[in-house]
């Protein structure tokens, strides 16, 4: 089943750019929403409101207060979210479509078959 | 001389985060100002305020004008910018610090030396 929160929340989520290096999301929500599960690749999200999020992944849950104007990293991850505050969400989110690069060393040692 | 927006402009643009894929950036000013010559690489700009400017470039210019909550694609370029509107500019840049990938073709095709 797909994770894309395109799909998975299309009530939320809407596509606001798309080229080869990157796909940018817009997200808006109301006090109270959760989401679906739905993955996100290596973004940046800046927020354009005041909000609190309660963020649940494999069991784990997390609380987020963060201002309008805030830039954060999301690593690749799984996870719903839950608006806990009396504010409406409203972020994007820059994916990175690219891989992460290889880290330093990791030719050199890996295990398993030789790259092609 | 770089052409570093940080360097160049230390008083509209404000490092917001950084990693190693990618660079955020938060510019503001007010009507009236004109930044020095700088340089972007590939960018993903996101709009916090409605604003409009003319950007100038090799002898080029260009007008835009653009609501607040716009996400616009900056390709690596050198410009300079001036608020030509009669509100404060204010936008992040995400820059990307890996290299764009290469293009189809690109490797077999390509002359010069072979890449190590």
């Amino acid at each position: 089943m797909t994770k894309d929160p395109l799909e998975t929340n299309p009530g939320n989520y809407r596509l606001a750019f798309e080229n080869d290096r990157v796909r940018v999301l817009e997200y808006t929500d109301t006090p109270g929403h959760v989401t679906t599960e739905h993955s996100h690749p290596d973004s940046v999200m800046i927020t354009a409101s005041t909000f609190r999020r309660r963020l649940s992944s494999t069991g784990k849950d997390a609380e987020v207060e963060l201002p309008s104007g805030a830039a954060r990293w999301v690593p690749a991850q799984e996870h719903s979210g839950e608006n806990i505050g009396e504010t409406d969400t409203h972020a994007f989110f820059v994916e990175l479509k690219e891989p992460a690069p290889v880290p330093p060393g990791h030719r050199e040692n890996r295990l398993g078959p030789a790259e092609s």
